[in-house]
Order: structure tokens, then sequence, then C-alpha cells
């Protein structure tokens, strides 16, 4: 099933006129957030993903919706969009334009169609059958992972080493010691950073499907490879490598799960 | 002495002529760097530098200049302008439009005017005699932190813990263990968040001149307190703790010296 672009810069829009407004709030009125019951985070979460629903059910009656803040419905359509409205909770809060709105789309089971867009930097990042795409400071171009092959030549991107447990965190701390160079606090702007062939590889722990779904065909179709560190369908969340080639992936997952 | 806004701007804008257009080329072409000799960051980097000293020694001929790339000019002038033209070199490298240009100006041995400029963003933080500037989205606005003053409350930023050598990762460790939040991977742009209200914390260890004295003024005018670790100036760089209030200041110092 192929999405429009339209459609997704649609939901692009209608996402960034709930959260934009309330970025950099977040800080300003946090530490009285308890006494006023007031949250920037929670309400742009809520009703990010509530103006996505509508345009979907409007779009799609009848396909399935999964979103963090408000379940599922529809759940058995072969269709099940999965929304993440505010990815990347810690940069919102922060002030950090490296939080996402991730919307996919998923079709018996697998992620066909994505976006991730990030409004306050103007970034669109989307994915349709065709190909994976970037719009934003100089208009659309196609997205294309870089031929980094070796752990030696591979950049790094994790959100925080503190995401990984138990042996997860000494796994992950093999890899580290391997590649060139690393960097934390990423979240999902990792990913399309990836897609767009500035990093080579992003390895993530203890996932949701709707921090992931989005992403997939992202990556995917711009040439790289997504998994969980098991081998299996990245849809299924969890602990995630994405990397820029099949052999760089390779060599992660043997590294992960040596 | 005053710096015009209209000063700094110049500043801001020659120096994204040299960097944005390198931007994002730094991960494409990265990995045959060694093979072509081209390495955008260091480019960036090198014009940048010159760019902003051209504007300086126009400006205020005599003036001392301290830059990363090309050392010192004029040294015994009661005037340093102190610059780093790409501060968060893995930012820049990963894509991530988290680096910045600063360029501060020291008066007899102070740091007096400050700016932390980020073109991809579109974004200038600076500081006159006046106070404390933010221009971007929305036109300028007065920066202030915000009154946290219990480690419990607040959040911190810090560009990787792999910074801190020796006892200082377990001082930076007890620290973050108190705090409410920990973000990593800001670069300079922790420093302007504090300044803008957005976080209360950063701390960094092993810190150059160049990378701490432009942001000094932005912090101070915006009503924060930034001292090395043993509460000595900032200006001498090193171990650095920039926080929100002097409560908060005191508290970070008091768990930091343990």
């Amino acid at each position: 099933m192929r999405i429009e672009k339209e459609f997704m810069q649609r939901i692009a829009a209608a996402a960034a006129a709930q959260t934009l407004p309330r970025f950099r709030m977040a800080g300003l009125k946090s530490d009285n957030k308890y006494a006023t019951g007031f949250d920037p985070v929670t309400e742009a979460d809520r009703e990010a993903e509530q103006a996505i629903r509508a345009l979907i059910r409007e779009a799609f009656p009848g396909h399935g919706i999964l979103g963090e803040e408000f379940g599922i419905e529809n759940g058995d359509s072969r269709h099940v969009w999965v929304i993440d409205p505010v990815d990347g909770t810690r940069s919102f809060i922060c002030g950090v334009p490296l939080w996402g709105t991730l919307v996919g789309l998923m079709e018996d089971g697998e992620a066909v169609a994505g976006m991730m867009s990030q409004p306050f930097t103007g970034e669109l990042f989307f994915a349709d059958g065709d190909g994976s795409w970037y719009e934003g400071r100089g208009g659309t171009r196609r997205l294309a992972v870089r031929p980094t092959r070796s752990l030696g030549e591979a950049t790094l991107c994790t959100t925080t080493p503190a995401m990984f447990a138990g042996g997860g965190r000494a796994a992950y701390d093999r890899l580290e010691a391997t590649v060139r160079l690393a960097r934390y606090g990423t979240d999902c702007y990792a990913y399309a950073m990836l897609a767009a062939g500035n990093v080579d590889l992003v390895v993530e722990a203890g996932l949701q499907p709707y921090d992931i779904v989005a992403l997939v065909p992202i990556i995917e179709r711009a040439g790289g490879v997504i998994t969980t560190w098991d081998g299996g369908a990245a849809e299924k969340a969890g602990n995630i490598v994405a990397a820029a080639t099949p052999e760089l992936h390779a060599a992660a997952l043997e590294l992960l799960n040596d």
C-alpha cells in the first residue's frame, strides 16, 4: 500500500501545531509542574496523537491505530498505523531539537511506510514504496546510507548507555570499544542520520514498537539494515541494531551476541 | 567594553558561510577521508576561524585573538577574542545540529561578551554588557535561567561521561545519581539551554578556554553561575560547573568535591 508524501506532510503539520508551541515551555514550567499539574511534554504527546489519529481515521477508515498515549483501535485490521507523537521526551524537556514525531504503517505485520518529523529544524524524513526521502533545508532529496562496512570505520549512536540492562551493557561496551566514534543523546534523530549517510550504526535496547516501526522503512529504503539483536524483524522492537550495510550489521550482531 | 549585536551577527554570518555548506558533507565523505585528504570538519574549522579573525582585525585592530586552529596573536592586548569556530566536532560529523560557533571577548582576563551561533537551526545566543539574548525563531528575546535550587529537581547535561578522567568520573557519577534527569551529547548547546531556562546544570571536564570563554557571559548575564570545579574563574577552563542558581551551584560543587 502506497502512502502519498502529501499525507505525511499533513500529519507532520498537524503534529507540529501541537508540539512546537509547547517546545521550550517545558523547561520554563517544569519546576512547578507538580504544583500546577501543567506538563507541556505530556500535553504535546496527547494532543499531537489525537490530531494524527483524526487524520488517519478520516483518510483510512477501518485501519488500525496503535499509539503511545491512547493504545490500540481496530487492532485486527491488515493495516495498523503506529504513532509516537513525541519520541525523545528528554530532548524535548531539555529544549534540544532532536526529538521527533514518528508515524509508521504496518501491512500484515510488516512496516511499509514511515515518517519522522522534527518541526523546529523543519525536517521531514519519510519512506514510501519508492524510496526514502528528506525534505527540509534545500528541498527534497533521496536518502542513502554510506558504504561503511567495518566497525573500525563506523560512527555509532545511542541515546544513553544507561538503556542497556544486564548483559546488554557489556555487549554495548564491547561494540563501542571497536568503533571509530560514538555519540550519545540522539533519540530518533540518529536513525534519520543513518538513513542520510551521516552515521553508520545505531544500537539501542528496550524499545517499544511505536519507538521503531516508523523508522524501519526509512532505514531499509535508504539501503540500510535494521533488526533486533537476534536478527529478527525490527517491528518486534526490544533491542535494535540499525546499520548502513549488511557487512557492518553482521559484524555488530556478532559482537553484541559474543 | 560593549560589543554591538550587529557585530555578533556579522561574525555568525561569516562563520556560517564556511561551516554550513560543509555540514552533512562530513559523513558522506568521511570513509574516504584518508584516501582523498578531504576533511570537511577541519576545513570548516579553519576557514571559519580565518573569516572571524578577519572581521575582528578590521573592527578592532590591535586586539588580541586566540583561536583553536591558528593560536594567539597580539596576546598582550587588554582585549583578547577567543574563538572556537566549530565547537562540538562529533555533532558536526554525525549531522546533528548541536555544534556551534563560539566567540568570546576577554577584557583584562575577564569574559565580558560572547556569542554561540548554530546556523542550521538559525539560532544566535549572545551576551553583552546589558544582558543575555536569543535571536532565532520568533525574533529576539532576553534569556533568563529558571529558579531551580535543589539537585533533586535539576536537569543535568554533559557531552559524555567519558570526558571525566580519574576521580572526576566518580564525582560526576555521584552528581548524576542525585539529579532528576541527565542528558548526554549536548556540546555547547547545553550552556545555551541553561541560559534559556530549559536545563539547570552543565558539568564538563578537560575544557580549553576557547570551549568556554564565549559561554561565560551568556550564562552570567542570564542569571546563572559558572566556575571551575574548585570555584575559580571559568575563564581558566578545565573542569566546569554551570548552574541556574547560586544554591544549585553550591550543591553541585559540594558533591563534586566530596
